[in-house]
């Protein structure tokens, strides 16, 4: 019944019911969680999303929705069975109004199509997850992606307009708007990083800014990943907000020169990449004004980018940098976590200490500007034993991150894989809020159950909870 | 026995249950509505709040926090009774970290100075309401407070780095944190500008930016409002983002010159401060851009500041605006909504059409650059129906913002003043949404009970709520 009433709905070839079929479904990109709903639909526009999940509101039925499936938390696994809704045929781009710098689109955008599409009037949207090439915009809101430039152009939730959300009952909400502040409690900012649990977002408008005059990239190394951390909050210190800045140690700066040949200063022990952008004469001056802080605070090698296609080849080195550690072993795991600036140089000890402790090689490339940290630890998952090691070491830095006044997620939202760090980050009252926020907005619990939000402990014994289908990587 | 109570919880000095006494507390800026509470409560720290409210919850009594009382929507106004929780002994600045650009303050704290406090670091808080030498940082989070330097700098929301809340229980939340993100739904967002109908806010950590080299504001006149307009949209669309983009017409320059004698062109129709600051070699730059833009879009006149002094009686020309007119009129009645930058001449025009349908003059002083309007409207309380007319010309100025994609609030709130016209800006399935999030942070509807929100039309008739006591201004 439930099978007829999709396909009345959609249409028969928008409806898998082949276990096999649905396979590519079954995980997103942190694989080693897999889980296969009962159907996946693929609606194409709001109205049938709102039948899609009003029906599985009056049968409580779960509904998880997916983008382009690059999340890194699996946020968008079908935990407790029912829907994936699947935003694959959102992919249009309804406008690009340069008179007022908006982008209007569907979720299953691209987020690199958005400034492509924007290019020809010189505008771009800047939010930039590594993985913009294939990531979706509808998951990028649901998770609050950041990336490269979101030190100085802001999160997702910055370069919202407004949004059409689908609620859990199925009907249609419009929030946001055009002018700067809006009437109201703050919805946009409630659905943004809100991973699917509170509404379904079915349109989108984003800023688009001016594109930069010119960009330069700064690419200075260190003799010790401490002095790289200090330089960074001196860089920001003087008020220079770069519009990236990112830092890699050890093996990944070698493991990504071996790879990019981008000319990485492969002796160094730290490395930053420092891109100034705006005007001509602005940049100029701010590569002139980081240049004397990176000197005093140490740096061994400094090269500035003299055109493009050198930009391009530093940035090249940066981007291929989780590939490049992919190299140099059998498996690699990403974490994400943040800590405040100031707290660098401490935890990036930290971590190197938990490396020896664990025996596990560990590489960082991560947004240091805004304390937005990414340990890769490296490992071999046809090793007994090594995966657990590897998790165990991952949640002891998640720790250090909170204990160091951070928090346990930068931009890859919680998911499954980090419902249990959250008693590390809030206590029982601040779970309770979520908890009522979310069943004041889903009361049935429907939409992408059993994610984000681990009960408060007095609620049940503090047992991990175990994964659904857990294999290697 | 609740007298009691409050007594043991805050001492009797503390406690105001004498109805002269109380009287200051009667209304906030918008002086046209007034009530008066039961008691009038003064706490001193965090545990005192948490405990008046934990009693208020048991005992179902409202509790209405006030900052300075500087409100323009009668937010703070003990609509049903209660308890009015003045948050006045929250004036103590906990601490600036110049490391970290982080002011760490209480609730009652002049937002102003904030700023001055952190000047010896040359830092500064950037939001700045009209109202900053008196208005509290609690009330500028309870309205999400905007002023001139928002264009460049964001709203209240976006320069918070956490929060301390008591909820309606009584219990205490921290939320937001040091780093970009945080995990779990966003809170703290939730919590700005929510006119306090979902907690109440005891402590607070906002941004600090380094403060500008040079500031150079340039002023403009123009022949007529939409020139003034489409120049306020050619800087914008140039990339170019003033610290500050304000606009007067007519009346309001006229009566600001009587005023300040700051040398304002008196034959202007409108007239543009566009405040550039930074650098000095990247405000020179922008100076020399945008004058082009402004000869281009047809000005009449344009002045540069020279130096300080300059700069300072310039702009004491716009902030006394309000006060200047309040001297051409026995009263004025001054609006706030925002709308699209690109619908500012239209609206303008809209406005004064209104003016001569309604035989009242109006004051357009605002921040252009955000679209956000402040529509003065002169009248005379005296004259028998003039306030009515008024109040009727202002929610028309508020339909004209919501059909041109704005909305009926840019830094004001909805208190009790607009909250009719919530039901132009949003449908019943947003009301309900937005009272869902209130039912499930405030179940008993304790917190400033009767504000914000209005029942979704199929809950009630749609008559217009009466003020609970409306004289004269």
């Amino acid at each position: 019944m439930l099978y007829q009433s999709l396909i009345d709905i959609v249409g028969t070839e928008h409806v898998i019911a082949d276990k096999e079929t649905m396979r590519p479904y079954e995980c997103d990109g942190l694989s080693v969680y897999t889980a296969l709903p009962d159907y996946v639909v693929l609606p194409a526009n709001t109205q049938e999303v709102m039948a899609v999940v009003s029906l599985c509101f009056q049968m409580n039925i779960a509904v998880v929705a997916r983008g382009a499936g690059t999340g890194l938390s699996a946020g968008a696994l079908p935990l407790k069975g029912g829907i994936l809704l699947s935003l694959a045929r959102f992919n249009h781009i309804l406008a690009i109004d340069p008179d007022n710098s908006v982008a209007h689109v569907q979720p299953g955008v691209r987020n690199l199509a958005i400034s492509e599409a924007a290019a020809p009037y010189n505008l771009y949207y800047a939010p930039d997850p590594s993985s913009q090439i294939a990531c979706s915009i509808g998951g990028n809101i649901a998770e609050n992606a950041g990336g490269v430039h979101c030190l100085k152009y802001g999160l997702t939730v910055h370069n919202l307009v407004s949004l059409v959300i689908v609620t859990a009952e199925g009907k249609r909400l419009d929030i946001g708007g055009d002018s700067l502040d809006i009437a109201g409690f703050d919805l946009l900012a409630l659905m943004t990083g809100s991973e699917g649990m509170l509404g379904i977002v079915t349109e989108i408008k984003v800023k688009l800014l001016p594109t930069p005059q010119i960009a330069k990239v700064v690419l200075v190394g260190f003799d010790s990943v401490e002095k790289a951390a200090n330089a960074v909050n001196d860089v920001i210190s003087k008020g220079i907000i770069p519009a990236g800045l990112e830092m890699m140690d050890g093996y990944a700066i070698k493991a990504a020169e071996d790879f990019a040949q981008a000319g990485y200063p492969v002796d160094a022990e730290a490395l930053l990449l420092c891109e100034l952008d705006g005007d001509e004469e602005e940049v100029n001056q701010q590569v002139v004004a980081t240049q004397a802080i990176f000197n005093a605070a140490g740096a061994t090698s400094i090269r500035i980018s003299g055109n493009e296609e050198e930009r391009a080849l530093i940035w090249k080195g940066r981007k291929s940098a989780f590939p490049a550690v992919g190299r140099i072993s059998p498996d690699y795991y990403c974490m994400d976590g943040t800590i405040p600036r100031r707290e660098l140089a401490n935890v990036l000890t930290r971590i190197h200490q938990l490396s020896r402790y664990y025996s596990l090689r560990v590489a960082n490339v991560f947004h240091a500007g805004d304390g937005n940290l990414h340990p890769l630890i490296l490992f071999d998952a046809n090793i007994p034993g090594e995966l657990e090691k590897t998790e165990a070491f991952g949640a002891d830095i998640l720790k250090a991150c909170v204990e160091a006044g951070g928090c346990i997620t930068g931009e890859h939202g919680v998911g499954i894989e980090k419902i249990n760090e959250m008693y590390h980050q809030f206590n029982d009252a601040e779970l309770e809020q979520f908890h009522r926020i979310k069943r004041a907005l889903d009361a049935k619990e429907i939409l992408n159950p059993g994610k984000g939000i681990p009960q408060p402990k007095h609620c049940q014994e503090h047992s991990l909870l175990s994964a659904p289908n857990k294999g290697v990587i």
